[in-house]
C-alpha cells in the first residue's frame, strides 16, 4: 500500500513548475502517453472518455444548426495544395508527405491531410451547380497531421484529432452570418460543458488562418496567466472557391464563385480543462464531460460488506438508472485514503463516502473536487441530491475560472505598464493598437505577446492612442502570451 | 421536371449488370463519391450518417462488454513492422510511407497504419506490469490505409474506416474466449441491426490475419451470391506480445507474455446493406441504421397546404418526439412522384403519403420499402402503427435475406456438381475438406471459389472425404466466390 500512497501524490506542485505540473497529470491521470515516435501521442481510455463526451456535446450542437457529417480522404495531392498560395505556405513546412504507396514510388506525392480545405474544395466544385445546392453545411470528425518542432501533449502533437467544418454559401454576408454563428457556438459550448469562459473575437491579419479572408477565435486565459486559442471560425471568402472553380448559378442564372467557412476545435480543449481548472492534487472535471461523475467509495471497516455494501450498490445502481456517470470501487486490495486521492488526481466532480457510522444514521458524506466541501447528506432523495450538486459543481468551476480571468484582465495606457505586467503577472492584457502589423509584430518581439483577439463587444469607449507608436488607434485588443 | 424524373431511374437494372448497379445506387443516393486520387472516396453525409448509426450500435455493444475506446498514432515506424516478421510480409505491400516531415527527410519512415497491433502492442509493454492490470480491453475507432489495386467503393478502397479492438489477457484460454465473444457480438450486431444473416466460423491456416494464431469471422452472401467477409476476430496468442516484450508479473510472481486477441468491422458493412438488401429501384435500408426512417410526402394538390400540411407537420413533429428519423418534403418544386422515386431510391424504410381525399378519411398511406406494400391507415395511434410497421419492415428483410441464404446454400459431395454450382448460380456451397492447403489452393486455382470459414456449429454429422483429393476430411466447410 504504501508504495501506491506515494504514486499519488507524486505530482510536481503547480506552483512551482506548471509544465511539469500539466505533464505529470496527464500521466498520472492516464489521459494520455507519450508514443515512441516523437511529437505523437496516445490518447488513453480515460482521455479519450474525455474527447467522446466533448464530441456528443458539440457534435449535438453542430447537428442542431442544420449540418451534416461527411468523411473526406486523409491524403491530398500536393498540386491540390499548391493551387492555393498562401494556403501552401502556411501549412508546407508542417506536412507529412506520403511518396510510396507499397513497393512504388508515387508519381505525384501526398500530403497527409493538415486540413481539408484543398480536397474539399476538389469536391465541392463536383458538387455544387446551382443555388438551389446552396448553401453546404458539412462537418468532419477527423485527425489530422503537422509536423511541429516543438510539442506538448493535448495542446501541440504531430497528429490531433478535431472536427472541422466547411461551408459554402450564395452571398458573403450569409458566409460571414455562418462565421459568427459558429464563433458564438463554440463559445456557448466551451462555456456551458468545459466550463471555461472565452473571449470571442476577430484575429489580426497577420494571425489569420492560411488562406483567410478573415479569422476568429474564442480564447480563454489558463490558470498560469497564458492564453489558449480554443477554437477557430475562418470566412474564407472565395479564395478556394476561386481556385478550385466552385461555381453555381445563382437565381438569375449567372454563374457565380461560392463564399466558403470553415471552423474547427480539436483535442486541444483537453489541454485547455486541465490548465483552466486543475490544481496541485490534480484534476479537476467539470461534470458534462466527466467520465466519471460520481465515485462512490464504502469505508471498509467492520462489517462493512454486510452493512455497507449494499447501499453503496444500490445507490451505483439509482444513479446509473438517472443517467448518471457513476462508479463503485470496492476493491479490498486499496485504502479508502488511497482512493479517495486517487479520484481527486482523476478529477472526479463528486466522491460519496459511505460507511458503517453514516449507515446508523442514514446519511452519506459528498466530498465536491471543486471546493473540498464535505457535506453529510442524508439517504432520502439522495439522487436528485446528487444531480442539483453537480450541477452545482458545474457553475462553481465556471464561476471560478471566470473570476481569475477577471481577475487578470488588465487595461492599461502606457507600454511601461504592459511590460511590466505581462513579465510578472501574465494574464489578458488589454489596450489600444493601431491597427498596424509592424507595431503587433515590434510588441510580440520584445514582450512574447501577441494579439489574441479583435474582441467583438465593443469594451472601452471613446478613442485612444496606440500603445506601441502612439498614433491614433483603430482597435481596443486583447494581448497575452500565448500557447 | 422531365429531367429530374428521368434522373430517379438512371440506375442499371440489378440483373443486367450487379457491378454497374452497385456503383450507381452508390452515386445517385449520394452514398460516396469518388476522390480525385486513385482507390479513395468521399463519404458524403447521407452515407456517412449510416455508419453513424453503426457505430451508435455497435459501440454500445462494444462498451457494454467492458471495453474501453482509445486512440493511437496514425503513424508506425518501419522498425515496428518489422518485428513480427508474417504481419510484415502481409501488410508490406500494402503500406503508404511517409518519408518526409515538412522540409526533411526522416531517419525512419512511417508507415501509414494498415492496422494497429504493432504500435500498440509497442504501449502495451509499457502499461502493462502485473497480472491486476490484466485484461486489458481497448477499442479505437480509426482510419486505416492499405494500398490496393482494385479498388470498390466501401467494399475496398485505399482509406477506409473501421473500429479495431485489441486485447490482452491473462490466459490463452481467456483470449480465445474473447475471440469467440466478439465473434458473436458482431453477429448478433449484424443480424440485428443491419438484418443480414452470418455464418461464423474460423479461417483457414491459408486465409489467417497475418500474424494470428487464428482467425474468425463472419460471412453473409450478398444477393449476387458473392460472399463478403463482414468482421473478423483474430486470436494472436503471443506472437506480438513476444516480440514487443509485453510481459507481466503472473499471480505465482512468473514472469509471462500476455495473450492477445484483436477484431475489427468496417465501412465496408455499408456495402454489405447494399448489396444484400438493394433491389432495381435503389437502396432498402434498415430502420435501425436509416439515417431517414420515414419520409412523409404531402399529395400537393388542391388547397393542400391549408388541408393536408398541418397534418403532416404535425405528424412530423409527433414521430420525431417518439425518437423517429423522420422528414417531411413540402418542397413544391418537386412532384409527389418524383419525390417517391427519390426516397425509394435512398432506401428510406417507410413512406407516409397524405392528401386531401386521406384527410377526409382520417387516414394516411404507409408504403413500405421492403415489399412495396401500401396500408390504408387511420390517423389514431398513428405513432404507435408506424413504430410496428417500422419493426416489421426490419424483420422481414432479415428474414428475406435469411431465405435466399438458404436457397443460396448448396450441400455437394462431388466436386463436378460443386464447379457446376458454383458456375452457374455461385452461393455458398458445403462440402468436405481435408484441412490440407493444397486442395484449398487448387480449388482456388480452378473454381475461383475460397473457403469462407469452418463453421463453428456442426452442420454435418458422419465422416466424409475431401471434395478435391478424396482422402478423409476433418472438416465440413463453406466454399464461396467472394468480394
Amino acid at each position: 500500500m504504501k508504495r501506491e500512497e506515494r504514486l499519488v501524490t507524486q505530482i510536481t506542485p503547480k506552483s512551482e513548475d506548471f509544465s511539469r505540473w500539466y505533464v505529470d497529470v496527464i500521466r498520472r491521470a492516464e489521459l494520455a502517453d507519450y508514443a515512441p515516435m516523437k511529437g505523437m501521442m496516445v490518447i488513453r481510455p480515460y482521455g479519450y472518455a474525455i474527447w467522446e463526451n466533448i464530441q456528443a456535446h458539440l457534435d449535438r450542437r453542430i447537428k442542431a444548426t442544420g449540418h451534416v457529417n461527411a468523411y473526406f480522404p486523409l491524403f491530398i495531392p500536393e498540386s491540390f495544395l499548391r493551387k492555393e498560395m498562401d494556403h501552401l505556405k502556411g501549412f508546407a513546412p508542417e506536412v507529412a508527405w506520403v511518396t510510396h504507396g507499397g513497393q512504388e514510388e508515387l508519381e505525384e506525392r501526398l500530403a497527409v491531410r493538415p486540413t481539408s480545405e484543398a480536397i474539399i474544395g476538389a469536391m465541392y466544385a463536383k458538387w455544387i451547380q446551382s443555388w438551389r445546392d446552396l448553401p453546404v453545411l458539412i462537418n468532419q470528425w477527423a485527425n489530422v497531421v503537422r509536423w511541429e518542432k516543438v510539442t506538448r501533449p493535448f495542446l501541440r502533437t504531430t497528429e490531433f484529432l478535431w472536427q472541422e467544418g466547411h461551408t459554402a454559401h450564395e452571398t458573403e454576408e450569409e458566409a460571414r452570418e455562418e462565421t459568427l454563428k459558429i464563433l458564438r457556438l463554440y463559445q456557448e459550448f466551451i462555456e456551458t460543458e468545459l466550463a471555461i469562459p472565452v473571449i470571442a473575437g476577430k484575429k489580426t491579419s497577420k494571425e489569420k488562418f492560411a488562406g483567410a479572408l478573415e479569422t476568429y477565435s474564442v480564447e480563454a486565459l489558463m490558470s498560469d496567466g497564458r492564453a489558449l486559442q480554443m477554437g477557430t471560425s475562418h470566412h474564407l471568402g472565395q479564395h478556394f472557391s476561386r481556385v478550385f472553380n466552385i461555381r453555381f448559378e445563382d437565381r438569375n442564372q449567372n454563374l457565380q464563385y461560392v463564399w466558403q467557412t470553415s471552423w474547427g476545435v480539436s483535442t486541444r480543449l483537453i489541454g485547455a480543462v486541465i490548465m483552466s481548472h486543475g490544481d496541485d492534487s490534480g484534476l479537476k472535471l467539470p461534470p458534462r464531460i466527466a467520465p466519471i461523475q460520481v465515485i462512490i467509495v464504502p469505508i471498509s471497516i467492520g462489517n462493512w460488506k454486510e452493512k455497507v455494501l449494499p447501499v453503496a450498490l444500490d445507490l451505483e445502481k439509482k444513479l446509473a438508472a438517472a443517467g448518471i456517470r457513476v462508479k463503485l470501487d470496492a476493491r479490498e486490495e486499496y485504502t479508502p485514503g488511497w482512493k479517495f486521492a486517487e479520484y481527486e488526481l482523476r478529477g472526479v466532480p463528486l466522491r460519496v463516502e459511505v460507511g458503517p457510522r453514516d449507515i446508523k444514521e442514514n446519511q452519506v458524506i459528498l466530498v465536491r473536487r471543486d471546493n473540498g466541501e464535505k457535506l453529510a447528506t442524508s439517504q432520502d432523495n439522495l439522487v436528485e441530491r446528487i444531480i442539483d450538486c453537480l450541477e452545482a459543481i458545474q457553475k462553481n468551476l465556471f464561476t471560478l475560472a471566470l473570476n481569475f480571468q477577471k481577475e487578470n484582465t488588465h487595461d492599461v495606457d502606457s507600454y511601461e505598464d504592459f511590460k511590466k505586467i505581462i513579465e510578472e503577472r501574465r494574464g489578458f492584457i488589454r489596450a489600444w493598437w493601431c491597427g498596424e502589423v509592424s507595431c503587433e509584430e515590434a510588441i510580440k518581439e520584445e514582450t512574447s505577446a501577441t494579439i489574441r483577439v479583435i474582441p467583438l463587444e465593443k469594451i472601452r469607449e471613446g478613442e485612444g492612442c496606440c500603445l506601441y507608436c502612439k498614433k491614433k488607434a483603430t482597435d481596443y485588443v486583447y494581448f497575452a502570451r500565448a500557447y
